[in-house]
This record gives structure tokens, C-alpha cells and sequence, in this order.
């Protein structure tokens, strides 16, 4: 037995994005309860130098939206990255999850040695799918996934592991 | 072409561990410079109902070393949870390491079907080998991998995503 690179990457981004949809939802609700602004806490940040709510969520969609393009080797639309509100976020996290859920899996699967390049600010990085998947994409997309959950954290969201993982 | 369960577990917890080795080095230093007690920085936290740094370290280590023994079916030794400082926090991780890269490839590689059983506060979780990796044990490990990071990035430490990812 092997694993599918389409097992490793398209249920793996979904499980977490429809996760972080539902810790959205429930900011959305405290926010209202506790008469925040939320486009107050989609700016919020843990340090100065480090970017807010709105920017962790949009690139953790990027980061699933572009890991299974990349995987499957098609196009990706470019997203405006206007979303001021977590209704918005939210939205972002539903057109994501749509585009990765219509990728067939016979177009990622097998996979595993396509050339992949990542155009960075300065350079390019190359490597091979399943190089990108588990050492590149994947650990980009916890990221931001994670840092997103530990800013509403951080402001005083009540919410727990379970909800992390999308099991709340 | 598809991904052993081996190339999907063991090399991803060694880059990020790694990674997290050597922002704790700079964060070592800089605490130093700062004249900063390191003991204070372990215990930092993004909430205070939130694990501070020092246990996030050591649940990113047995996310690793429990992930990979139970993939191989072989047993783990219990750590202690004594680490105060950062530097006996680098040496779990290094503990940690050696543990998991001793583990033979050929014992992971092909248990996508092992039964696999978690204990939790109130109940057992049972899955299955590839099911086990990718939607639990990586979740989790990268939980506590981003929210240390995130705590000494809050703390201002200045490093950044390339450091995260093991690329700096």
C-alpha cells in the first residue's frame, strides 16, 4: 500500500478549511455578542511586522487553492484580495473549497514527479510534486491556517483543538 | 506513482523539528542579548488559557515521536515534561530526532491499513494508519509547531517564514 498524492492533498486542505470556515462563523457570532467590529478583528495581528486575520485566511485559501492547481497542473483565477469582513473571509474559504473539490482526483494522482515551480519575490523554486506537497504546500497552508485560529486566540474567542481540526 | 506513508511522516517532522531547533537557537540568543531570562520566555502564552511556549515545544516532540512509533507499531518512551529552559527544549528535539529517524523506513512504509488507536481525556479515537497521518497527527504536529513559532514571533523575535519552514 502507497498513499495518493491526491489523498495527501485536496481531503487534507479541505478537512482544515472547513474547520477554520466554522471558527469564522463562530468569531462572527461572539463579534456580534461583544459588539466588536468585525473588520476590526480581520485586521487584528499578534506583532506589528506580522500580517493580520484577513491576510493568514486569504493566503491559507491560496495556499490549498494553488497547492491543488499546481498538483493537477491547470490554471488558477487570481483572487482581488479585497475581503474586508470574516462574511467575506468566509466566502473566500467557499470559492476555495469549490475549486478544489471539482479538480478530479485522477488529475493529481500519480503525480508525484511533475515539475513544479514557485515563482517567489526574488527567485524561483523547483521541485517535484510530492516535494512540494509535503515540504512546501502543506506546511504553508498549516501555517497560515494556524496563525489565523491563534490570533481569534488570542483576542479571546473560546474555542478549543477540536475546533482547530474541524472534530468540534 | 503514489507517496509512502514513510516519505509522508519521518521527513516532514525531521524539516519542521529541525526548523524549530533553530529558531529556538535564535531565540537562545536573543534572549541573551536582550538579557531576557529564557525560563520567563518558555512560559510565554498567546492567551492565558492557551499552553505557553515550553509545552507547545514538547507536544510539536511527542506529536512526532508518537506519530511515527505508532505508524510502526513500536512502542515510545513516556519524556518526563521537566524542560524549563530553551535550551532543554532543543535537546527534546534533539531526543526527538534521534528517535524518529532510527525508526527503519520498511517498518512505516505500507501500514496505511494499521489499526491505530489514540487515547483521549474521555474516550479512544481508532483509525487507520493513513487516515491517522494526514488528518490527525500532522494536524496537530503543525499545530504546535505554528503556535510556538507564533509566540516568540509575538514576543519579537524577528524571524521569518523562511525560518518557520527550515529554508533560512
Amino acid at each position: 500500500m502507497t498513499i495518493s498524492l491526491y489523498d495527501a492533498s485536496v481531503p487534507v486542505y479541505t478537512q482544515m478549511l472547513g474547520a477554520l470556515d466554522k471558527v469564522l462563523g463562530k468569531a462572527e457570532a461572539w463579534a456580534e455578542a461583544r459588539k466588536i467590529d468585525g473588520k476590526v478583528l480581520a485586521q487584528a495581528r499578534l506583532f506589528p511586522d506580522m500580517l493580520p486575520l484577513v491576510s493568514q485566511v486569504r493566503i491559507a485559501c491560496d495556499a490549498a487553492r494553488a497547492g491543488t492547481a499546481r498538483l493537477a497542473g491547470i490554471d488558477f483565477p487570481k483572487y482581488e484580495d479585497n475581503e474586508q469582513t470574516l462574511a467575506e473571509l468566509r466566502q473566500r474559504i467557499a470559492g476555495t473549497l469549490a475549486f478544489i473539490e471539482q479538480v478530479p482526483r485522477e488529475s493529481i494522482a500519480g503525480q508525484e514527479q511533475r515539475d513544479i515551480t514557485i515563482p517567489l519575490r526574488e527567485r524561483k523554486l523547483e521541485m517535484k510534486g510530492q516535494a512540494f506537497l509535503l515540504h512546501w504546500s502543506l506546511p504553508n497552508f498549516f501555517f497560515h491556517v494556524t496563525t489565523a485560529y491563534d490570533i481569534l486566540r488570542h483576542n479571546g474567542l473560546e474555542v478549543g483543538k477540536a475546533d482547530f481540526l474541524g472534530h468540534a
